[in-house]
């Protein structure tokens, strides 16, 4: 993996890190947790996804839980959120769209990381999706939401797209750096509109306020 | 370990990927969510509880995420439960039946995995029912509802019998296959007898409602 | 390690074991459960934390799933708690103080747990603070409450507290036995003076009821 590969990489989960602690960070606070509440919340939404992956694919210690990078950047994240509440409150719906940031930054980075450890495409694709979706779910989950994945905009089917992009791209030697703008944009295109324009898979309208 | 037993550890793993799958899209479909959610829905349910499994047993990777039959067995249950719905839906608590028989085939296999890896009885017995019960917690935790687990009909007592028949026949060892079909059979028959008799362990019936 | 510390921490584990099961207990009797899921949930409450922390530093297999002293104290714990109930529950929110108890003998032993094999300081705290309220979330999600962690008293804040310093205790070499005393009193006092004077942390009341 060449070095600009592995920047590419390493700033791609940085991005996501952040982003997804904001979304975290300000989930939190509008369910009124206190400030330890908000960074573990924060942290949690951020790490969790990646935590789970690494413990799938056997890279122990998660390195969410060992790199400190990972967990001053939720922190600073936090903290931004929670000084320019006001600001970032403005936003319609601002946890939405970092939220959506961060499931593409995350799907891209945790496909390639599975990629590079050696596992074939159907692990690299399933846990990329993992990566993307796992701190969102357990940050509703902790919050006693229900998880924003089962919303019915397009969520996960855009975190598989752009995983699917990654592993379409790695088979046939693609350039990463390409591969990864492509797939990024991809999938936070296809979030974003779904947000958007209210755009829905299809769906079975049986009993849905049960 | 006999080609046989092997061939019937992975024919039990199949089937009870596929009714739980069966159950999770079922489960989905009634809850409102879109294609895609149900097809995630129903993976997590079939190969939640084996992945935690090989978690704690140190089977990198989970066989679930890798193995494609698991996927396409899960995605193929899924896809036959939305076209087939209106039939699957006839029968009475259908997600409770495709339930049991995933509990029990799910408690004999994982079980079994767990001491063909060499670990001791307890760990073969805890993670037996972690493998049976683990998908359908994740499902109702992710679907937002009280885990089946927590209401009073006998369940995860169905698998820990189940699991406790499969030690005292490796311990005395009996023939497997014969050990296993026992082991299915109480299982299962526990679970639907409980069922259709509103068997229940006994419970103290204090703030139930809270 | 020093057989003494090395006692002091299975000492400290099989408390923390015993008065989580018994928190797990009550909960659960409280939530009306039957006997079955009293126990199951007494061993998750007890054993929950501990497990996730082996699994994220590659103790394989759990300690909690493979050492009978652990389900065998969760069971007794479960099984007092049931026979004494009016006796437990005439302490005022008996959940309450069992928790702060397990609280703090987990983040000390989880953190000199982490330590031991050799990881550094930012996976000691981060894992110490994961196995004292790991098996409390996986208490509340799994009964369907909004985990404590998230009400407003100092909880999470007091097992990071207990953490630090036995990380910096450490980090200075100082007698691991003495400092494992003052990081048990002070994580215990914190959370306890915080219960019973109402201690929050900061926090913002925005939308609180959502």
């Amino acid at each position: 993996m060449a070095q600009l590969t592995n920047d590419i990489y390493i700033i791609l989960d940085m991005i996501g890190t952040f982003v997804f602690a904001v979304s975290g960070a300000v989930a939190a606070r509008q369910r009124g947790l206190d400030v330890f509440g908000i960074f573990a919340i924060a942290f949690t939404t951020a790490c969790g996804g990646g935590s789970i992956r690494d413990l799938c694919i056997g890279a122990i210690p998660p390195s969410g839980l060992t790199h400190l990078p990972y967990l001053l950047t939720a922190f600073a994240a936090a903290l931004i959120s929670m000084v320019l509440y006001s600001w970032v409150n403005i936003l319609t719906h601002p946890v939405l769209i970092f939220d959506a940031v961060g499931l593409s930054t995350f799907a891209v980075a945790g496909t390639q990381k599975v990629l590079a450890f050696g596992f074939n495409y159907e692990m690299a694709i399933l846990l990329g999706i993992t990566t993307a979706v796992g701190g969102g779910v357990l940050r509703d989950v902790l919050l006693g939401r229900v998880p924003i994945i089962l919303r019915r905009e397009i969520y996960a089917s855009a975190a598989l797209a752009g995983a699917v992009i990654v592993v379409v791209g790695k088979h046939f030697d693609f350039h990463v750096d390409i591969i990864s703008a492509i797939a990024l944009i991809v999938c936070f295109g296809m979030r974003f509109l779904a947000l958007h324009y209210h755009w829905n898979l299809p769906a079975f309208g049986l009993n849905k306020n049960k």
